[in-house]
C-alpha cells in the first residue's frame, strides 16, 4: 500500500538524517541554506505534508485546540462546542471535538488522543474519574480549562454557570403570579450542578416563604423528567420547575401524553434554551445558562494561558438569567379558566 | 515556558540523532538493543509521549478517524457523528470531529487539519467548493467516504439517503386520508438533496394523480420554513410536507404563532427524527432518514478501505421510511371538526 511521505522517506531520498530533514524543514540556520532548499524541494516532490504540530515544533504547539463534550445530542453542548470553535477561529485556532458520552473511560481516551496530537490547549467538560488525565495534561504544559462543571479537590481553571439569579427570578415570578405549591425536578445528587441547583431552589423558597419540599430526585434524562412530572402531577402539583433541559423535555412529554396544555393546565419553568422548549404552542419560560458567555470566557482563559498570561483567578462563574415567555401564567386569572383559544 | 519533550530533546539527552531516537522508539532491530533500552529510559524520564500517529509510523497511520459535519446544532448531524463514533470505537478507532458550518473554506481547513494529523481516514459531509481537498486526501492515500451528500463529477465513495420510499409513502398516506391539495416546502435547488426530494415529490404526485405544483422554493433554515408555511397557508393549503427538519421546525413555529393546532387545523409531514418533531401535543408523522444505517454503512466502507479491501460499488443509498404518528389525520372525519380535547 502506498503511504504518505514521512521525514524518514525524505531523509532516505536526500541521503541525510531525519534530524537534518526536521531542522531543514523548520528553517534552522544551523543547516546550510542550499541543503534547506534541496530538502524542501524533495519534500515537495514526495508530497510531504508536515503534521500540523510539526509546523510549530519549536514550541511543541499546534494552532489546534481540543474540546471534549459529554454529548453532541444535547443542544446545550452542541451550542457550546460551536461557539468555542467560532471564537477560536477568530483567534486563528482550528478546533477538534471529541464526544465522551458522559463516560470517564471515553474522556480519558479523548484526552490521550488530544495529548498525542499535541493540541495547544483543551477545553473540557469533566466528569468524575478523569481527574488524573486532566492533571497530567497540565503537567505536560497543555493548558486545560474546565467548562460547565468543576472537579472538587483540584485547583483547575474552570468556568461554571451560577444558578442563583435564574432560579431566584423563576421562583419569584411564580410566587408573584400566585403559585404557592412549586414542584422541583432535581438533577442527580452525584453532580455538582444537580446539588447546587437544588440547594439554590430550596434557599430561595425559604427566603420567599413558599414550600420548597416538593422535590423529585431526578437525573439528566428525558425519561426521568417524564416520570418525575407524573409523580408531582399525581400529588396535585401543577406548577413545575425543571432542573435541566432533558428533564424539561420529559415534563413536556408527560403533559402532552396526559392531554395537559402547558401554560394553561400546567405552569412550567424549563432550563436552557433547547429548541424543543421554544417550539411549543406556548413557548416556555426558561432559566437560561449563558452558554455563549461561558464558551467565550473559557476560550479567553485558555488563550491567555497558551500565551503565558493566565488570569489570576481560577474559578469563574457566569450568571443564569430568567427568560419569561408564555408557560408561566398568573394562577387565578389565567390557569384552567380561559381554556385554549 | 516548559514544553513537552520532543524527539529532539531525547536525542540531545542521549547524544544521538533524532533518526536514531525515532527508530529506537519504534523498536527497529537496526538499533542495538542496549541503545533502544537506554533511549526508552530517557524518553520515559523526560515524560515523552509519542504522537498518536508516531506509534503507527510504519504505516503512517493512526487509530484515529476524522469526521466533518456541517453543523452540530442540527440534531441529524449530531446523531450521525455520535453513531459513527460509537461504531468506530467498537473497531478500536478514536474519533475527532470538526464542524464546518456549511462553509467550504472551513471544510477545506478542517480537511487540512485532519490530513496534518494523519488520520487513518475521513468521513465527510461535503459541500461545494471543497472537491479538490477531498481528492487530495485520496491522493495521499487517506481514504474518504462522503455521507449524506455526494459531489457531482467526482467518483468518491458515498453513502446517501434514498428519499423515494419515505416521500412516496407520505404522499400516499395523505391521499388515502382524503388530502388532495398538498403543499411542499422544498430544500435549496443548489443542493443534490433539495433537487432530488422535490423531483421525487412531484413524480409521486403525478403517479398518484394529485396536484404537485404547490411548492414553496425554500432552504434548510427554520425562518425559511416559517415563511413558506405562511405563504402556503395563505393560499388555503393546510396539508403540508416539509423537505427537511429545519423547515419542519419553521412550519411548527408558524402554526403556533397563528394559533393553528397541528394534527387538527393543519396536517403536516415532517422530515427527520428531530426531537422537536416528536415533542408536540400531536407528535409529527415524519419521513425518516435512517441516520444510523447511513452512519454505520459509511464507517463500514471506510474501515474496508483502510484495511485495503474496499467494496466494489462506490455509491450507496439507504432508504427513507415513513413513521406515522398523529399529525396526519383523515381530512373529512377528523380535521377542523373534533377540535381540541
Amino acid at each position: 500500500m502506498a503511504h504518505s511521505a514521512t521525514l524518514r522517506d525524505i531523509a532516505d531520498h536526500a541521503g541525510c538524517s531525519v534530524s537534518t530533514v526536521s531542522r531543514a524543514l523548520a528553517d534552522n540556520p544551523r543547516i546550510a541554506k542550499e541543503t534547506r532548499s534541496e530538502i524542501r524541494r524533495i519534500a515537495a516532490d514526495l508530497g510531504y505534508r508536515p503534521n500540523i504540530q510539526a509546523r510549530s515544533l519549536r514550541s511543541s504547539r499546534s494552532m489546534t485546540i481540543g474540546i471534549t463534550v459529554p454529548s453532541l445530542v444535547n443542544p446545550y453542548f452542541a451550542d457550546m462546542a460551536t461557539i468555542i470553535q467560532r471564537t477560536a477561529a477568530v483567534a486563528g485556532y482550528s478546533t477538534l471535538i471529541a464526544n465522551t458520552n458522559e463516560d470517564a473511560a471515553e474522556l480519558r481516551m479523548a484526552l490521550d488522543v488530544m495529548s498525542g496530537q499535541r493540541v495547544a490547549g483543551c477545553i473540557v467538560v469533566p466528569h468524575e474519574g478523569a481527574e488524573e488525565q486532566i492533571a497530567e495534561l497540565e503537567v505536560r504544559d497543555v493548558p486545560v480549562v474546565l467548562v460547565d462543571r468543576s472537579v472538587p479537590g483540584f485547583d483547575f481553571y474552570s468556568v461554571e454557570s451560577d444558578p442563583y439569579p435564574g432560579i431566584h427570578d423563576a421562583v419569584h415570578l411564580l410566587v408573584q403570579r400566585g403559585h404557592r405549591r412549586i414542584g422541583y425536578l432535581s438533577g442527580p445528587g452525584t453532580t455538582s450542578t444537580g446539588r447546587d441547583r437544588l440547594r439554590v431552589f430550596q434557599d430561595v423558597c425559604l427566603t420567599l416563604g413558599v414550600d420548597g419540599s416538593n422535590v423529585f430526585p431526578g437525573g439528566y434524562e428525558q425519561d426521568i423528567g417524564r416520570e418525575g412530572a407524573y409523580t408531582l402531577l399525581d400529588q396535585g402539583i401543577d406548577t413545575l420547575v425543571a432542573g435541566d433541559s432533558m428533564m424539561t423535555a420529559g415534563v413536556i412529554e408527560a403533559c402532552h401524553r396526559r392531554g395537559l396544555f402547558i401554560g394553561d393546565d400546567v405552569a412550567l419553568v424549563g432550563f436552557d434554551t433547547h429548541p424543543v422548549l421554544a417550539l411549543q404552542p406556548r413557548p416556555l419560560t426558561v432559566i437560561d445558562q449563558d452558554v455563549g458567555g461561558m464558551a467565550n470566557r473559557a476560550f479567553e482563559i485558555l488563550l491567555r494561558r497558551i500565551e503565558g498570561a493566565p488570569p489570576r483567578s481560577r474559578q469563574h462563574r457566569i450568571p443564569t438569567t430568567l427568560e419569561i415567555r408564555e408557560s408561566t401564567p398568573y394562577r387565578e386569572v389565567e390557569m384552567s379558566k380561559g381554556g385554549r383559544q
